[in-house]
């Protein structure tokens, strides 16, 4: 086991009718004068939105609004909310959404203390030295950005979709109430179920020996998938929804990578997808992750040998390896199918995909190696965007 | 699932030489001015508190001492901490050692900011309202204090040794090195796995559904016995110490409990044990918890079967649940002997033990009825001490 740093400081507060704690939590902390930020009409549409201006006006919090944040939020978004918030004097910033909501809100936190341009933090070129607190109600189960240090911004200007990562953001507080899923529409679900998963592959596909880890990682993916096909019969299964809810917490707060070299090649690869062609995150996730593990296999078989069969179930008895492997493969490919999704990424965009553009975007973002299980060369990502199609 | 919080905002520093950054870790949060709390020779024959003393001075950190703490740690050393930390206005305690050391921190840092005598937060006739900040250095992988909210601390006058659980105690930070942990003693090591099982053991035995937390509580437990044995034959063995070391932060920080309606009897029967019998904490509870098991086991069977199956590995083709059952039940004892652990409270006494004065003592602490998985009365406590003869 590597040497590591595990800090998860988030209160996590689940469960039944948790957001009427949104204003005591806020107050709690000390800020009264607050920027709100949510999406789009659904929240509005659930009281949900109500329902938290009441809980901060009983506790005697001012807000100001930034709504109608979309899916791959962009930097324009961020820019409006750092002007709002530098104009009122914020003191927090609460987001009720789902990751781009989140990530969105941390970009403002980021930028709303500071002259330096926020952009210049995913980019490298500065280092923040403080943000505003941030609270949490999640709606959509997937991007784990509710528990994560990490928050992903789209420029629009040129395309860059880019992850930046700091203690500084993680949120104090995140409420989460399984019934507020219960209404998601079953893409949206779905796609949170496929980013969850891959949060966690992007850790366990590792070269470093990690017995414990990567024993509960498995429990927590083959409870993800399980869970995922109660679901998938029945939506309003409330436990169900729970334990989908708190697995996509647990995928991404750093648990699941605990002492362990990470990968997130998958992830880096679907970034440009999304970018080019705006589609949902998870939805890319479920064309490049199989497309990723076929093309890894063949140069480190091992984890996904044990992924497998401990995960996706595969009997192993007279199988070889590639066999075996294979096997996995599609049976994840499957669970994909079976939730409603295509593995095809020429299907998803509706297209034939701009390989060259995505591949020649991945190395002006990234450099020219990606991933840590298999280190893959820009020729080597050619080749999964192509197994993907 | 139930609604819960969970929080654990304790910085795990875990690995190699994490001792070094004592200092850097205490002065970041501010404090210049410490009680260091220590146990025995061991700490200082190995170097560590040197190093420890070093870390601070380079920081130009002063410091005041408490040491001798001893297992099953006294209300009377935590009066002189209280004592040494109010005369010289410390701004912070480092707990360098085990469950007991770290216990005795927690307990004075509440008395120490307060004239309320801190027992009466154990025994509720007080609730604290602050405490000192805390960090840990820890040596003994046991008691999971270092990522806890909880203290047990015994009484000499009468015997009582009580529990308290407050947010308020949970370390800042907790350094874990696992290469500081080979030197222990086999007993310690022992005592300590049986003690992190049995903080698993008595959230997963409960009678809310929970198909994820009992699936990566599963994974924990099983991982702690296969590395168990790993280190009965290699005491040295980095990997295995790291995974029992992590495996004993996991067990008592609150995740395997989340949603989940606790039980606890066990600890609780075990506490009168080690209380009057002056015995380690781990080596009572390796008696009580099969015993525990077998008595419940006929009330109330469903994780009783699942524990039998999915952690102690029993093959349940042909069997009757009973049958599972008390093969489980065995192979759990049959794990601690291989530990080098006796199961018979007798012999780990050395006499007959005053069962009915512990059932007593236990009443007089506890109430009349323990535990959730099933409610027990003093007379199924009395019976269960005599399982575990």
């Amino acid at each position: 086991m590597n040497n590591f740093d595990f800090y998860s400081p988030t209160e996590f507060v689940f469960g039944r009718d948790t957001q009427k704690k949104t204003g005591k939590l806020i107050s709690n902390l000390g800020a009264k004068n607050i920027l709100l930020v949510y999406g789009g009409h659904s929240a509005e549409k659930s009281g949900l939105i109500d329902e938290i201006k009441n809980s901060l006006t009983e506790e005697g919090i001012s807000f100001h609004i930034l709504k109608g944040i979309k899916p791959n939020p962009t930097d324009d978004r961020v820019y409006e909310g750092i002007d709002i918030a530098k104009k009122n004097a914020v003191d927090f910033i609460l987001a009720v959404g789902g990751g781009s909501v989140i990530d969105t809100a941390k970009a403002i936190a980021m930028g709303a203390v500071t002259d330096i341009d926020f952009w210049k933090f995913y980019i490298r070129e500065a280092v923040p030295e403080s943000a505003l607190p941030i609270g949490v109600v999640l709606t959509i189960p997937a991007a784990g950005s509710e528990g994560s240090a990490a928050t992903v911004i789209t420029k629009i200007d040129g395309l860059r979709k880019i992850s930046y990562s700091t203690n500084l953001i993680r949120p104090k507080f995140a409420i989460l109430n399984p019934l507020l899923t219960i209404t998601l529409p079953w893409f949206q679900t779905a796609c949170g179920i496929v980013d969850m998963l891959c949060h966690i592959f992007e850790r366990y596909f590792s070269n470093t020996p990690a017995p414990l880890v990567n024993s509960y990682s498995e429990a927590i993916m083959t409870s993800i998938i399980d869970r995922a096909m109660t679901l998938r019969i029945n939506p309003e299964d409330y436990d169900a929804r729970a334990d989908i809810m708190w697995a996509g917490t647990l995928a991404h707060n750093g648990l699941c990578g605990v002492g362990k070299e990470e990968d997130w090649a998958t992830h880096r690869i679907e970034h440009e997808v999304s970018a080019f062609y705006d589609v949902t995150h998870g939805a890319g996730l479920a064309c490049i992750a199989p497309a990723w593990m076929t093309f890894v296999a063949k140069r480190n078989p091992d984890m996904l040998w044990r992924f497998s069969i401990d995960v996706m179930g595969v009997n192993p008895e007279g199988l070889s390896t590639e066999e075996i492997i294979e096997k996995g493969i599609n049976a994840l490919k499957e669970f994909y199918h079976g939730l409603g999704l295509t593995t095809s990424l020429r299907e998803l965009v509706g297209k034939e995909p701009d390989i060259d553009g995505m591949v020649k975007s991945l190395e002006k973002n990234m450099g020219s190696t990606l991933g840590a299980y298999v280190p893959l060369s820009m020729e080597d990502c050619k080749e999964i965007y192509r197994l993907a199609l």
